[in-house]
């Protein structure tokens, strides 16, 4: 259920859902307006209800293919959360709990920011030197703004922050990361979207990215250029040369 | 000069290098028998010199084909620092200072490891959600290595820690990853060191890093079955499936 459905879809369902089940979020983004993560709409909802979230560096695709891969799922309740591990994992899919909610939630919605950033850096073949800086940039400012939001930084380290951030960033498969590939190489982001299937949630993000990183102010110079591609202000050519100020990339020291 | 040559290069060269000439290693690696970082050698042999390291996602090929970089110019000095970040930067490589040398130098060294870990998998064809969990596993197993040898943890978290650690991982043309794809391809190690002209360090510092966790009492995991690979106790394929035990993926919490 892509985020614009999800309230939609809760209410929907609610009168068929017996009392207590958790209510497992497998959404990666924000509702628009309200900014709400997916769990604070499911307890918005369905106040009853346990609310989770399962995400991790999971392209569909290769565990569709029978690929091995590492999936965490997140809710306060750990004993809730080792029940849902139990009836999740299987195969060769691994699952790990964790209590950081908001830090899985929100690593796993803004890194599809960062994965259009790294997608235009490939459709610019700006190199991977490149790529890589833009990946490790992205993770630092969504660190901050996840921390500032109340998540964990050890989570941002783990397999739902940087593990998710790096296999949206380098897969062929990912839709937010074609998004911007297809941008760098020049196409409109009208012909891009008009022409998927499934839905790029980066796109959506990136604009509830830019009011977040306002509301907790926040400086978020990868998210920030990729909103104003997103939103016309810059071409995808002008925000990559935006990323390399140097205002953007001081070290410490 | 790769690792095993430094401390002989600056004995043939001391003799021609004027007094407080700052000396620059570009070596990413460790001395073997010593466990040295290339900066303490420089001290050792030239002790009245500065000992700096320039280091990053900089893989030479791209910076060789006029594409932009990010580096950083490391030494405890930061006036020093500064001079070199002067001299070093031009076109579009640009060069940060840090003040952190042994966190620097350490992520430079260690992810060499952790590409050869990535090259395996990609060898085994066993997909991006996997390679994704083994650069994060891999940074958070050398950041606490690194820490515990006096590195600052916010380095590996920066250019010269993930940053290098996900270009070397991702880039077709380094060298350690590619030793990591031809053994998962079953090449024997051997065969692939034989036919390269250049060094692949990752294998010398996996035998380094097996000695500097047990030095310092750090669990790497990933590293470790590197080394078993490096020393033939388990083959490739027998090490991927070691780094998926359960024991090696726990999430906080």
């Amino acid at each position: 259920v892509p985020s614009v459905a999800v309230r939609e879809t809760l209410e929907a369902a609610k009168p068929f859902i017996h009392p207590w089940i958790p209510i497992v979020s497998l959404t990666k983004g924000f509702e628009a307006g309200s900014l709400a993560r997916m769990t604070q709409v499911i307890k918005e909802v369905l106040p009853s209800h346990p609310a989770a979230v399962l995400t991790g560096p999971n392209i569909a695709r290769e565990i569709l293919a029978g690929q091995a891969a590492a999936s965490v799922i997140a809710t306060e309740d750990l004993a809730v959360a080792s029940a849902l591990q139990q009836v999740l994992r299987g195969g060769l899919l691994r699952v790990y709990t964790n209590h950081d909610v908001v830090g899985c939630e929100i690593g796993g919605a803004l890194k599809n920011v960062v994965a259009i950033a790294c997608g235009i850096a490939q459709g610019l073949q700006v190199g991977d030197n490149t790529r890589a800086a833009v990946m490790t940039r992205g993770l630092a400012e969504l660190t901050r703004l996840g921390v500032a939001m109340g998540g964990e930084a050890a989570t941002f380290a783990g397999l739902t922050g940087m593990g998710d951030l790096i296999a949206t960033c380098i897969s062929p498969y990912s839709r937010n990361r074609q998004v911007g590939e297809r941008l760098g190489r020049g196409e409109s982001l009208e012909d891009i979207l008009g022409s998927m299937n499934m839905v790029a949630e980066g796109v959506k993000t990136a604009l509830t990215t830019h009011d977040l990183a306002d509301r907790y102010g926040v400086d978020m110079p990868v998210s920030e250029s990729i909103y104003q591609v997103v939103t016309g202000e810059l071409s995808p050519d002008e925000a990559y040369w935006g990323l390399r100020r140097p205002g953007h990339e001081a070290e410490p020291g």
